[in-house]
């Protein structure tokens, strides 16, 4: 399998655990964002969402969307499992990965903030201010979904990382990199110290993969 | 089943279509999104996001993220599927649908324009220009996942109904009711007229709902 991926990248950063969680070897093709290698026709060729991770299968089949990738690994790989056994535990770590793909990275991703730049003309100091909000609005709510409730264990949802840890490990990065408090978010970040002990989070770290700056 | 809804809000709408497609009753519980009604302390208590939808299963455990949920109604309700039978093309549908998920609606939806508004003090005028951007960019994407690929036929995949279509449906009632232009969308659209032709999306309407204003 080829990974398209950039060591920075939030969506990318979740694919990385998830293939590492599964003991799945893949190839690293690096697609830099900072330079708009995204926007190339060679990579709208084969995702024309023109966004990373994309997944290419051995038959040449490409798979985009993080989460619909971790989906059927998790269908193809079953063994460990990212999702638990009973229907209302999976549709609580789907749910939780949910709320950072949709509730807080999209917010904060690199075209949002380019945009505030160029499109609204924003400072850099008001696009911290943007980047901070949306932190610390979803981190809240993640939080409210974790803290005192009987699903949560060592990991977000018992006691083995699921995508929900897969989702929520790359989003406090971010929230570190951008000097965000994350003081008010200890359940999250209990979970967070859990997954950075295990050698699959480790490995996936932007600074160790090939295309690190 | 009591599902916590908004008329006018995207995500629940998803998930009356998929109710809809499934053949499934549910009470409808309207939570006001203008007047804040999601942020009352007694609905914090059923969902901490503070976000609708929340669907009241029979035994009283809450299902948050319209996504979880469809995924919760397919494994519990497989007939009709809302997703088809092969790995690959399930993950081309929830790539499809998290396309629509994630790359547009967060961006668009209601407490995102209030914090233009508020936050970053944008004028009317600017907050539609970056609504009709996004809608733009992200329609744009779905349009090229879709034209002249075999797995789009009746529907966005295939001859029946998909979660793709649960979520592309509403993201387009968002479209017009802002006067975007579709017409460089047309494979979206065609889709979208399939699936306004059958009464599961028809039923779920905004204007048809018992809160509708």
């Amino acid at each position: 399998m080829k990974l398209y991926t950039f060591f920075r990248g939030s969506s990318p950063f979740r694919l990385r655990i998830a293939l590492n969680l599964k003991g799945l070897a893949y190839e690293s093709i690096p697609v830099h964002l900072g330079k708009n290698a995204h926007h190339r026709p060679e990579f709208g060729a084969i995702n024309p969402q023109q966004l990373v991770p994309a997944l290419v299968l051995d038959d040449g089949q490409v798979l985009t969307q993080s989460l619909a990738i971790m989906e059927y690994l998790e269908e193809k790989y079953p063994r460990p499992p990212l999702l638990p056994p009973d229907a209302t535990g999976r549709a609580r770590v789907r749910a939780l990965a949910l709320l950072v793909a949709c509730e807080i990275h999209p917010l904060n991703n690199k075209r949002t903030l380019d945009y505030l730049r160029s499109g609204l003309r924003r400072e850099e100091a008001q696009v911290m201010d943007w980047y901070r909000h949306w932190i610390a609005d979803g981190l809240a709510k993640l939080e409210a979904m974790l803290a005192g409730t009987p699903g949560t264990a060592e990991f977000s949802h018992g006691d083995s990382p699921t995508m929900a840890d897969c989702c929520m490990v790359p989003q406090v990065f971010n929230a570190q990199r951008y000097q965000c408090d994350t003081a008010p978010y200890p359940t999250v970040m209990r979970v967070f110290g859990e997954c950075m002990r295990l050698d699959a989070f480790d490995r996936a770290r932007p600074e160790k993969q090939p295309d690190a700056e």
